[in-house]
């Protein structure tokens, strides 16, 4: 199953709603009118129907998920009775992102830049938190963030957590996770460089847009061991590369990722990118304006434009160090 | 004004509450219960009453800032009517963290370890994520994480944001605070010294328990350049310190925060540890069972007890690197 989040007009303006996607028709299907004209033709009141439909299908997947295996199961009826030939065409839609995360983390889970790597990156499996509040969809323009002098593009699997879960191990990990989507960790270089000399990881450097879409595949379509990645910048390729080469299993990603701490419904997780999948490692750089089309086979195509720099509004005063004279 | 969050029984098991907290008269008032008391006299239908007041208080602080300037003229006008005295004695509450924010954020902005600290932390202000699943409550039991040898504290002032706001200047930046509360900032030092060294900042050192609390008091009520910290373990004073004592500044740190990037309502900025507000730079460790109570004044009391150690369940095996032959 392919679940996707789309904006639809109602009396209120635009509204999210989720539909299920099928490419074979070249469209998608509004879960909620679905399920309204189910219940309807079951018996139900119209008033009442929307009620319950919008229950069972909110425009969050974070809520949907968070209803447990009821939130497939009603997704299987619903699919079991309409016809997607019948849906909206893909020309159509207007895509948001799939998921709305409440958590947001990338990992380190490919091989990249071995020579300088430290010797910590090769005993656990790192990550790093992304604010989830930067997050874009499918054809939603990239921030080019202030004092950003090297913008960039990265290529990764990302993870979708379906079920609550804590302290997983390899064997058991499989269990939380409902499916996959692809997952653009913008990043802008130079502040990147600078602000991980204090340590403290990733901050400016990567939040201000992180691209997801433009659907969630849902694991059991998919073996995602072998899945081809793909980078073009405007339409040309930069970057190729398979899901097999995670030096980090997802099984591995999953379990240390909840080690102590909750995993949780919606939440998102990156692989990290895959090695030669960014501009960075190619030595080539992104200039506003240009498209990047990210590209897994049996997931889907996920393209961004770059937008015009933010100017620098405010810059911090550097403090001086105390008796340091400087 | 001073705003928590408590539990209250129902048909369908505890649910949370918006309360204003008043300790002149030791009491709480249940917001949405106030509210669909004085819509009813009002004139409203008591089911009316009870879906408006729900609407008006919800169960989270990120939902209820979200409804903009009406959220704190609503909490006003049941303040105007409402009778303190008659409210539910504290020591009846069961409280919950006094925010649900969708974003957590620390930064770095006090002077610590000055002697070593990297030179990008004199010149802008930086900061980390912490995974907001983790965050505890007033009373609740902090997790040992699985691996911890070092399990320590942190003494921060907790900024909530009221109001989406981007790109502020020092200028600007106090529109868009709500109020502040106390922030224990929990940390894993060893696991925090074997990751950093990663470069991508903490995760399993700092993502199992930040506690929050014991409620959010607004802006209008203090001098936030003047607040005196403290930290009790055991009832022993270890850490004092003063808000005054900032590096950088709040202004400076919400203008930062929102530099091409949201800050949006609920979201909870920490400032990082008040000078010697933590038992790392005085050489004592906490153990299992301690209680820590951080005190800020005019704000209130956060008190933690700290759990007994996670067992390690699973541990990563090292990789090789390819061709160190290691």
């Amino acid at each position: 199953m392919k679940i996707g989040r789309v904006l639809r007009d109602g009396p209120d303006g635009p509204v999210p709603r989720l539909v299920s996607v099928h490419p074979e028709t070249g469209t998608v299907l509004d879960l909620a009118a679905e399920e309204r004209r189910r219940l309807i033709d079951a018996g139900a009141s119209p008033r009442r129907a929307v009620r319950l439909a919008a229950a069972q299908f909110p425009g969050s997947l974070t809520e949907a998920l968070e209803s447990g295996p009821a939130f497939r199961e009603a997704a299987d009826r619903v699919l079991r009775d309409a016809d997607p030939a019948l849906g909206i065409p893909l020309s159509e839609v207007r895509w948001l992102a799939p998921v709305d995360p409440p958590v947001l983390r990338d990992f380190n889970a490919f091989k990249n830049h071995e020579a300088t790597a430290p010797d910590v990156w090769f005993e656990v499996p790192l990550f790093f938190k992304i604010n989830p509040s930067t997050i874009v969809g499918p054809g939603e323009r990239i921030v080019w963030p202030a004092g950003c002098e090297h913008l960039d593009y990265e290529l990764e699997l990302g993870l979708v957590i379906g079920s609550p879960a804590r302290d997983l191990t390899p064997q058991t990990a499989r269990t939380a996770l409902f499916g996959v989507t692809v997952f653009d960790d913008f990043s802008a270089r130079n502040l990147l460089r600078h602000e991980m000399e204090g340590r403290l990881g990733p901050a400016k450097g990567k939040d201000f847009s992180t691209a997801l879409g433009p659907w969630v595949v849902t694991v059991d379509e998919l073996d995602l061991t072998d899945l081809t990645m793909t980078a073009y910048v405007n339409g040309e390729e930069w970057s190729r590369g398979n899901s097999g080469s995670l030096v980090w299993s997802i099984e591995e990603i999953l379990s240390y990722a909840s080690r102590s701490e909750p995993l949780v419904p919606g939440e998102v997780i990156g692989t990290g990118t895959v090695a030669g999948g960014s501009g960075w490692e190619l030595g080539r750089r992104l200039e506003p304006g240009d498209t990047v089309r990210l590209e897994i086979d049996g997931v889907g195509r996920l393209e961004n434009t770059v937008g015009a720099p933010d100017p620098v509004r405010w810059q911090p005063t550097p403090r001086k160090r105390a008796g340091a004279g400087r």
